[in-house]
């Protein structure tokens, strides 16, 4: 497998973004949707804030409220022995669950797909009851014309996927959860199939125990029904624990292609492919028995939540698959492999 | 609340249904949908069969084999150590959740609504790999003069929300899961409000630890799009737990009627109701502070699954409410009162 780590990895970091206001800290720009759109690269990255706390024993929270419009602030004692702190990301007391940081949403361009320029100021924001606990991890999909950004939405009411269109990455149409709780790494195809439209997502059984990718179909983008399970985790393999997900598939003479992460017993996230029939999405024609990519770096190894690859969007061109990916939940790097090693992986 | 419970319950027992193979016991007829069609009153009654075992340490489960066609026997050993059977419900493993019944949806008939001829055979049976533990807790709805029913399809997958129609409940068209793992207690308004069908539905959120009803809008029936929590629970009061739609909703001059199920912290089920707008289905008007039904006598209170009142569908006609429900998880019982006294149950 010959994959390229850009030598600029992280081509952003937290300290590259302005927080959005001045009590906030930046700890993560990571799991960025990508689009080429009027001659540049357009990166949708998530960034994840925290308040910044004034004293080492109290935990702050972030949460949009919905009535004032305005980020209001939690407190949590790290001495309440009935809270638990043990997962970095959330803060669980007997009755609710939070998160330690709230994510928006923020553009960065780029002419050469490496150097970006990031807006000073959040592009996509949380908005509603049910992204109080804030958006994340943005897929951008172009479907006859239009700019479709599916985005995972976080509240007390669970964890969702919204959908929004824009022509100009200023201003956003919303049409609310697409798929309802709990579901996330969903994305559009790029195109009609068959006359229907077709998503990838990942509802959760927690009774059964199951993370598995699902597909839906649609004849509007909005309102989604024949939700099938396309596929679940390979046990013992590099995706045996949970799946999702995570590049907008593009076409190849074989069928789509899908750049999907993994979950192993150890709760290392790697990146691998799946091959779809492309006139018949739902069928699985070859899938990565060993992982494209997976985390061997430091800025992969390190960071908030450390070995951790995971990608919201890839760009296919000239051959080359040039994946834009999450680094430890901290950083956007980049990386790229030609789509002959993908199907070679693939066995095609 | 004058609540007249039929002198006649539990008017449908296992006792009354005939296995569908030889091999199966039935367990349970409960959780019936209903409507009134061609004079009769009609049930969809649940059916919950339970291989019969051979040996008191052997504990078996029938699974629908997709490719079979038929329903397969899984043994189990109550020695195992590793496996959990402590929910009357549940076989659990370290790796798989099973269920001890497996359920299909049977035909009975009436003319009076009271007593039933119920058919001799299954009417819907498990038929698609959502489907291999079962098919449960049908509801009816009478869309523009087709019959809808929406049921719970549980496999290993997890738990869905499939949809089918018919003519003359005898054979039925599936159009496959219309809601994803978890989710059940789903129905359908029965008329388009605004241009716009709506159904309720009841989705998970393990992380968030929500059981909550919310609405979903669809242009088709069969394609579901923003989705919105119409309420949760009521912490501390008879539905603090969890909730979920019941009966399908009707009009009366105030909004809609849901009939809802909630559990409290005893896991205690009761059946109460939401007064919805009428124009603005997502808008509540009034709720049940105390529960309009509450499981009392014997036969609800002692069961495979005790202190449970669920329904599925009730009759809206002549100024009452006449509720079929399910008792203890075991019988299909009667229970009617004006709808004077649940609009004062309402406050309305």
């Amino acid at each position: 497998m010959s994959i390229y780590r850009s030598a600029k990895n992280p081509i952003i970091e937290p300290k590259d973004i302005k927080p959005s206001g001045g009590d906030f800290e930046v700890i993560g720009a990571f799991n960025a949707g990508v689009v080429r759109f009027g001659g540049e690269v357009i990166l949708l990255v998530r960034v994840a804030e925290r308040p910044i706390s004034t004293h080492p024993d109290i935990v702050l929270c972030g949460i949009y409220d919905t009535a004032e419009r305005q980020i209001v602030l939690q407190e949590f004692s790290k001495d309440d022995g009935e809270t638990d702190f043990s997962d970095p990301r959330l803060i669980i007391t007997p009755s609710e669950t939070y998160l330690t940081s709230i994510s928006h949403l923020r553009v960065a361009r780029s002419s050469n797909g490496i150097d970006f320029e990031i807006d000073d100021k959040p592009t996509m924001v949380p908005a509603s009851e049910v992204e109080n606990f804030g958006i994340e991890d943005a897929r951008i999909s172009v479907v006859e014309g239009v700019i479709y950004i599916t985005y995972v939405a976080v509240s007390p009411f669970g964890v969702t996927t919204c959908l929004a269109s824009t022509k100009d990455f200023q201003t956003f149409e919303r049409y609310g959860v697409i798929f309802c709780p709990d579901n996330k790494d969903a994305l559009l195809f790029p195109e009609r199939i068959g006359g229907r439209y077709y998503a990838l997502h990942r509802p959760v059984s927690n009774l059964f125990k199951k993370n598995e990718i699902w597909m839906a179909e649609s004849p509007d983008l909005k309102c989604w029904g024949n939700h099938r399970c396309l596929m679940g985790p390979q046990r013992g393999l590099w995706d045996g624990v949970k799946i999702g997900a995570s590049a907008v598939p593009f076409r190849v003479n074989e069928g789509w292609v899908e750049i999907y992460h993994g979950v192993d017993e150890e709760n290392r996230y790697c990146l691998g492919a799946v091959l779809l029939d492309g006139e018949k999405p739902w069928k699985v024609i070859a899938r990565s028995e060993k992982p494209l990519f997976e985390p061997e770096t430091d800025y992969e190894c390190e960071g908030f939540f450390g070995n951790v690859v995971f990608s919201c969007g890839a760009l296919f061109e000239d051959g080359k698959v040039g994946i834009y990916y999450g680094a430890a939940d901290t950083t956007v790097c980049y990386a790229e492999m030609p789509i002959a090693d993908v199907l070679a992986n693939l066995g095609v």
